[in-house]
């Protein structure tokens, strides 16, 4: 979410403060690949549907193009397409091929909401409770939660297949297919992972800094910014070696950074209350520093808030101060920069074809730990 | 299961009753390729072990490795071989490929012990279950069941992304290997869809023969039959196009037979009381024809015992009187005779390369429906 914002409020000032002009006003092409990325996944599922013999399948179709077309700023999809891009390739096929990213992100989306029991996705009902209901309205034996979270997670296996069918069949070099299904499917295997270790870090008491970094790598960096890069190269004859470099430091430090707002930042800007990475027990770097570094009393202090639904504004303030004082917000920061910088190096020295997209990722890297929301 | 040991029993009546002698003793290549095909997974898993980074990681990996290799007689695997063989296929590398296709079952056979509330499968703990005992054992905090639960839909969904990565990186070509992810896919896809038909069978009144002949063909016939036997094919080189309507009606009528003889056979042959399909509620062909023909007080006595966990040998007998008496265990018998037939001539048509292998197949074929356990 805080991603999708952040880029397009950068287009914005990158368009009004010198971009490239008419060729690159980078707003126009975000919007116009959102645009052509959303087209595509509806011509998808129409085609789709027809293809289908049972209602109940058919039904599932049109769970999942809901789903996937009620909102989304298509992040993944356009950083594949500017990985296209950013090494030379024009054919709007890429257009078709990075799309499957954004089933992708329905297929992870869907589970994720199963496990996190949410009901509510984009302000409207998750898919497992879209079939709880039907379960309720229909009058259909047994219990409708568990008949919920089963069509739920057969949903999300479904989006999966739908993500490899597209990506498999656009017109690419078998070749180049073959490299592209094999990231993407390291992405997919390594968010897996980071999901695990998400689920652990709040129920072990020495969840680490290294921990935590492997987290950001895996769910984070990995899946939203490097991977659609990587894959996005491969199509366009890239190898992607190197983009790594570029955009695992820089994905990791976007988290940090997303970390640091979450704790300083202010209601207005984040969009929900400030307590709630608090209250959600949110291990973040600025509370496993600030537990290592504390004394006994500022331990306590932040045990007691971490993962309190009813954390107060005043214990939130003590806690600031506490990150303050004892020099974990500086690490955060710090570490931020150097990372960012780290990726700068990398993609300075990297050998693209279009020095305009590596303008407008070096650019987005700067922004990662300038931004205020 | 029936499908296994019906296999091992039938080739071991092919040796003995004269299959090619020394080159093709059936019971013999398939051990050989059933020990092939674990011991790929074995060394897939080892080596996967090692370049995990957390200690979370390893621990869902070796989960995954004791439950893919804790049993089954990897019929699938096998027989993609079969299909790979029939078109003349006779690299090793084949082992390797077809190995994904025990993953693939890992990970369906995890989400559906998920959705069923399995506790056991092949005699020992689900994947839910490990991680809910981990939960129980090591004191963590939040609800067991939830935890469980979470862990196995990523675990199934690791277990889907480690089959793609065995059959992207096995040594055929890309154009190949992109054809048969597109397969696999497919198969898993419609899977899902037989998934769907399932859950609702036992909730909607109105479940036809046709949902049911669809649910066979997606969950049965293209699954574990078809989707193999093509995937092998077209690793050889072959485009698979014909070897759907062998393995379609056959796969139909293997699951037909099966139902036949969940409520005609015997409790020893079958491994499980024989009032199991009645008191799980089993729509069967049998049931819906028996439904359909029936007069009201007919119709009332096998309402009575479907879904009834507690019915009786007395209720056993009198529906089996029932579906006798209408005429509906003629109609099951003629369509599998009919779909068998219509299988077999369909592969005698079939150009092959290899024609021991269609032998085989020809003699699976009848055997679907000779076979009484």
């Amino acid at each position: 979410m805080l991603l999708s914002r952040y880029f397009i409020k950068n287009f914005n000032y990158l368009r009004i403060h010198g971009g490239s002009g008419e060729i690159m006003d980078p707003q126009e092409i975000m919007k116009t690949y959102k645009e052509k990325v959303e087209e595509y996944l509806r011509e998808f599922f129409q085609n789709k549907r027809k293809e289908l013999e049972h209602w109940s399948s058919r039904e599932a179709c049109e769970v999942l193009e809901e789903y996937t077309l009620r909102g989304g700023k298509r992040i993944r999809a356009i950083l594949m397409i500017l990985g296209y891009k950013l090494f030379g390739g024009d054919d709007e096929e890429i257009i078709k091929a990075a799309s499957s990213l954004e089933l992708i992100q329905s297929y992870l989306l869907i589970h994720d909401d199963i496990m996190d029991e949410s009901e509510l996705r984009r302000g409207k009902a998750t898919v497992h409770k879209i079939y709880e209901d039907f379960h309720l309205h229909r009058g259909y034996g047994g219990n409708p939660q568990r008949f919920g979270e089963n069509m739920g997670i057969v949903l999300g296996d479904l989006a999966n297949a739908y993500a490899i069918e597209i990506l498999s069949s656009s017109d690419f070099s078998p070749e180049r297919k073959i490299k592209a299904i094999e990231k993407l499917n390291e992405i997919i295997e390594y968010t897996g992972y980071g999901q695990i270790i998400d689920i652990y870090s709040s129920m072990v008491d020495n969840f680490s800094e290294e921990d935590l970094l492997l987290l950001h790598k895996y769910k984070t960096a990995r899946y939203t910014i490097e991977g659609p890069l990587v894959m996005g190269s491969i199509l366009a004859g890239y190898t992607g070696e190197g983009v790594e470099k570029f955009a695992i430091p820089v994905g990791v430090a976007f988290q940090l950074q997303d970390d640091i707002l979450g704790l300083f930042g202010s209601e207005e800007k984040l969009g929900k209350p400030v307590t709630s990475d608090l209250a959600e027990g949110k291990k973040t770097l600025l509370i496993i520093k600030a537990l290592e570094r504390g004394n006994k009393e500022q331990r306590r202090e932040i045990l007691s808030a971490l993962g309190n639904p009813a954390v107060t504004m005043e214990q939130l303030e003590r806690i600031r101060e506490i990150v303050k004082n004892t020099g974990s917000l500086q690490y955060s920061m710090e570490l931020a920069e150097k990372l960012v910088n780290e990726g700068k190096n990398a993609l300075k020295d990297l050998h693209v074809k279009n020095e305009d997209i590596k303008k407008v990722l070096l650019y987005l890297a700067d922004y990662m730990i300038r931004r205020n929301y």
